[in-house]
């Protein structure tokens, strides 16, 4: 492998076909992050830069978050709506300040009492599958999701049908494999009828990226009264349409792989929703009264926060989010599909390679396969290289049946991703192969 | 209020009959909590020292647990157990070090595949509640917990109750109020009968402070074959009794009130509750197979573990019990303890004063009121002269009604807290007094 691609500061011209509109938003902000540089690794005397392209797993986290975290810890930590007191009245301000950040953030359609802070994407939809089931399903209902989802919009909806015994469909895929793979929305529309109590999807696919058509599934499921569900953990730090004003009824993402703190998780609901849905959770923050024969909830996001909620985690997120727009979703998205395209296109130069991942060119996910070096194997030898993929079945058991393969590798492109990361990845599994 | 009492350099000789035993753990540790010496005020001229009584809410954080949290997030933060790379396998290895060292922290007799990182306390009492309702009970079964218990150890069992139609009993308190309640332990026997398959209880009291009688009322629940569950939340940074060695089935605690992060709890349950209880949250990490038609549940902690877990938190609460181990659990309650006593005994020589925690000696939380002015009033005039305290009813309604009160104010201690932070209280309280 060349020395130049141990070295930033070198950028080789983009290769026809492969120009680069982009603002090269990555080399400029990887500063920020301090990870990168304390994860260089010295081979042999050459400095092997830190390659992370599993952001989609979870995305570094820039100074900006580290710091805010710290502050507050050091400044103003204290319990929230339960103290009279300087930092307690400070941490409960910064914590509503935050949830208004998100509902905006989210969609100006919706205000912050429509948000809550949850533990992740997965409790949030566990919160939404137990309450919808428990309101609005009953044996005659459907639920509808595709059967590529992420497990964690795929088992809660396998339980709430089981505790209502009614039925879950699955929109099944068009296509015969690999990348020619697309959600069969003629079958989606047969589905989606008028028993049909709930859609639930991803926004963007976690395994192969796929974006999925939002607009069309929620046309359908409006028309027969349905409720919408959108799992945004891939797509909130570079899709920024305002998903509630395009007709969904809940939506969740992950704060972690917003260049935010682990440890919390986003909800968003409906009026309707966040009133109708009963708690799953019981405890102290959630309640109107309490006596020893029975107790009631308060009305709004705080009904489903009992116990003393994520605090300096809810600060870690307003920063990522501050941090997001002003780098500009639009901007992190462009950034990050036009290097998952020029990774693509150079795949297609190696042997043996097989992307699962659809080409539109608008994806920042690439999902692929070596047909001779297992996908385990091929991240443990990037590994060898200090690059950083994912291999496995990216908590996606059905897709990956439906693939027909047994594990496959994600590389995942975020704000901080460069040309670099994508040539040094290139160059070490044209190696790896020319190894087989 | 005498100038003395804004100089933390000078320490008032005890007085007569409040002699410290102690080690004055507290002004020797707190330099290395950065928020005391940033929450300093200047008033007139006069800078008043931050003096936080609320640790029983949560706890204030080190310098070693934030520069723990910063330094993962710097250079090792990876997703756990989905990554064969650097930065993963390194995240990995913390998590599951972590169990380990939480699993000693609590009992040798345990392994690190007993304890389970949920988002806190409550939602660890939760998982309890609703996998022991769906394994454990039927409509002749018993539920059995003190009436006294914070809404976190209470609604989670009506729940259980009413899902399973079976019974709750409460267990009442003897003595008419004040500091002369207690436990009512000859009707807790009377109570905790064969057909009682759970008797659930604080080891501290959240509220008045109590330490309960656990080891009698583990001896009546064995005795009848029932489960016994420990809400620790208040007892894990000063009591380092082996719970499950005395024979406790489960024990829940919360990080955030052990010097630790905010964003996580831990729930430690025997080798048979690990094993038979029912996930209650569903998505990746958890499933040992998906299908379209159903799925299955791996064992061990990670089934009660679904989706991105709270990565930096873990990081931080294995910092947290570093910490704590070094300054040594018996040292902060002797050192909490004293400071309450002291506490305690000065405020009997305020007038108006009614103390509704129980004077053992042993007590780290001292809840109180003023006969003439209001909990929340007192609150607010404390914190006009930087003294934080809770007023409220402290999550814990039953018992508020059955002191009779509509709010009581809490004073508690931790580790940092010192002889100035008792005196400075006093002073404002008995000043407040005197205006009335």
């Amino acid at each position: 492998m060349s020395d130049k691609y141990w070295r930033r500061i070198f950028h080789p011209a983009p290769k026809e076909g492969n120009k680069m509109k982009a603002n090269n938003l990555g080399s400029k902000i990887r500063d920020e992050f301090p990870i990168f540089k304390n994860n260089e690794k010295s081979v042999n005397g050459q400095t092997k830069p830190f390659v992370y392209l599993d952001s989609a797993v979870s995305a570094q986290k820039p100074k900006h978050v580290i710091q805010a975290m710290v502050n507050h810890l050091e400044n103003d930590y204290g319990s929230v709506h339960r103290g009279a007191y300087g930092v307690s009245i400070r941490s409960s301000q910064m914590y509503e300040d935050t949830r208004h950040k998100v509902a905006k953030f989210i969609d100006p359609k919706i205000n912050a009492n429509q948000v809550v802070f949850t533990r992740g994407t997965t409790e949030a939809l566990n919160i939404l599958a137990y309450g919808i089931s428990d309101v609005y399903l009953n044996e005659n209902s459907r639920i509808v999701i595709p059967a590529i989802e992420h497990h964690a919009n795929l088992i809660p909806w396998q339980q709430a049908a089981l505790r209502k015994d009614c039925e879950l469909a699955y929109i099944s895929m068009l296509g015969k494999k690999g990348n020619q793979l697309t959600l069969n929305l003629s079958e989606a529309e047969k589905l989606i009828t008028k028993n049909t109590k709930i859609v639930s999807l991803a926004y963007v696919g976690n395994v192969i990226g796929q974006i999925n058509p939002i607009e069309e599934i929620i046309a359908m499921a409006k028309k027969v009264g349905s409720l919408v569900i959108l799992d945004c953990a891939q797509s909130m730090s570079t899709h920024e349409e305002y998903l509630f004003s395009l007709g969904a009824d809940a939506i969740a993402f992950s704060p972690h792989k917003l260049y935010g703190p682990s440890g919390i998780g986003v909800l968003a609901m409906s009026e309707e929703l966040i009133e109708k849905l009963p708690p799953s959770t019981f405890g102290g923050g959630m309640i109107s009264d309490v006596t020893l024969e029975e107790s009631q909830w308060i009305s709004g996001p705080a009904k489903f926060e009992a116990g003393t909620p994520p605090i300096t985690e809810v600060c870690g997120l307003g920063a990522a989010i501050d941090w997001v727009e002003k780098k500009g979703r639009k901007n992190i998205h462009n950034h990050s599909s036009e290097l998952a395209k020029i990774f693509l296109d150079g795949l297609k130069n190696i042997n043996d390679i097989e992307v699962f991942s659809p080409e539109s060119g608008q994806e920042t996910i690439i999902s692929f396969r070596h047909k001779k070096i297992h996908a385990h194997d091929m991240a443990t030898i990037l590994d060898s290289e200090n690059i950083a993929m994912r291999a496995g079945h990216h908590c996606a058991w059905p897709l990956i049946r439906i693939l027909g393969v047994d594990a496959l590798i994600r590389c995942s492109f975020a704000a901080y991703s460069d040309r670099d990361d994508v040539e040094i990845a290139l160059e070490a599994i044209k190696n790896a192969s020319k190894k087989v």
